[in-house]
């Protein structure tokens, strides 16, 4: 197979920079490993029927009373007012998710799910190191060009989910053609920081974010390798295991 | 001195992300590596009186023709079509521009300079490996607030302005607050790509782009360190040398 016939495969590192990316004919990837797509993985993995991603906590409240769906999110750490549960990936064990319905409100994360879907996505799925196999096997799968989008910290960059497209890009560079900076970057950190994940991941903002809440357990999870190894695809409104 | 006492410092990897952070109260440290800022600080070493960055060809002639002075600018890898020099480092030694006023069109470095100056920054420096010293000896004595600004490539993150990024991160770090993560990504890529920078940045998209114009000779100019170390700054509408 020639270069030119592999598919095209890039990273961008903060929603603010979405537009600069041809999403139209590309899986697109969101990432928000501390914590959304995390908990995501966690939910649809321990049998959550579908979880829908709003972009209010008000939204949330609404759109679970009339589901009677389970409602969770978080503003600064906590349990939203008025939602049942939080942003953990621990907090959804299968004898309480299986078969439900999950209504997950997230800051960074939802925002770029809907900016992709507006920008026209052929596919959207989301990635973390908790299902890094199952989207990385689909990707190849498919043979689509693709697009690694970091939800990042109110636009900024951040590092963990940069970390996780670095991972996606050293299982995949081979097979895309990769002409891409951002997508360099994250290989080249990825390689450096899995010697010893956790102790990089200490000198990110968002650990000192979350560690300041006590959530040092949820981050381990969060960058552990397929240990909810599902595929969330985004269909009619809703998050569910990919078949 | 306590940490919170210590000025703050930031990486903005992308002139797309530049309104992210407060330049209000920092320094900025414009980053066009290949090779707007590079070009600066070889004109601004061999004896320049002043560059003049504009953002269009026809802008570069005008201003040229008013001033009597030297235009500059390249397109696609070519001297652009009306202005007489290039944008290459090696075309300005001291018996050719000492002395004069260069008038300097680029399209990534000039537009974040701008708008660092629309954005109200304290000041505006230029950065590029060809003056890094005089770069952090400036930064460190100023004892300001620090954005380093990327001109990256059409608002897309590229390598070589995150690495210098990173070379002035490493140097400055125990002087200042980093909480950043892309301080800190682009802190580990140079730490990474300063053992063979060469063969680092033949894995670039810009090295593929210049080097298909034959410019490996400059771009191997554009990584070495301090080869034209003065300190350019940005008064009344030019790039002087800081004194």
């Amino acid at each position: 197979m020639s270069t030119s016939a592999k598919p095209s495969l890039f990273t961008c590192v903060s929603p603010a920079l979405l537009h600069l990316y041809d999403v139209k004919d590309a899986i697109v990837v969101v990432i928000d490993v501390f914590r959304a797509t995390s908990t995501i993985a966690a939910a649809l993995y321990n049998g959550a029927e579908k979880i829908i991603p709003v972009d209010s906590v008000q939204g949330a409240i609404e759109l679970g009373e009339e589901l009677g769906a389970i409602t969770a999110g978080e503003r600064d750490g906590k349990i939203a007012e008025g939602l049942q549960h939080g942003n953990s990936p621990l907090e959804y064990p299968r004898e309480f998710i299986a078969g439900k319905t999950l209504v997950l409100t997230t800051t960074n994360g939802t925002r770029l799910l809907h900016m992709a879907l507006k920008n026209g996505a052929t596919e959207v799925i989301t990635g973390s190191f908790a299902n890094l196999s199952a989207v990385c096997d689909h990707l190849l799968k498919s043979g689509k060009n693709v697009v690694l989008g970091c939800a990042a910290w109110k636009d900024r960059v951040n590092m963990e989910d940069t970390l996780f497209a670095g991972a996606v890009v050293s299982r995949l560079r081979q097979h895309y053609q990769v002409f891409c900076d951002a997508s360099l970057g994250a290989e080249t950190l990825y390689s450096h920081a899995r010697i010893d994940t956790w102790n990089f991941v200490k000198k990110t903002t968002h650990y000192h974010r979350l560690s300041a809440y006590g959530l040092e357990k949820d981050m381990q999870w969060c960058i552990s390798a397929d240990i909810a190894n599902v595929l969330p695809v985004y269909r009619d409104g809703a998050l569910v295991v990919h078949s």
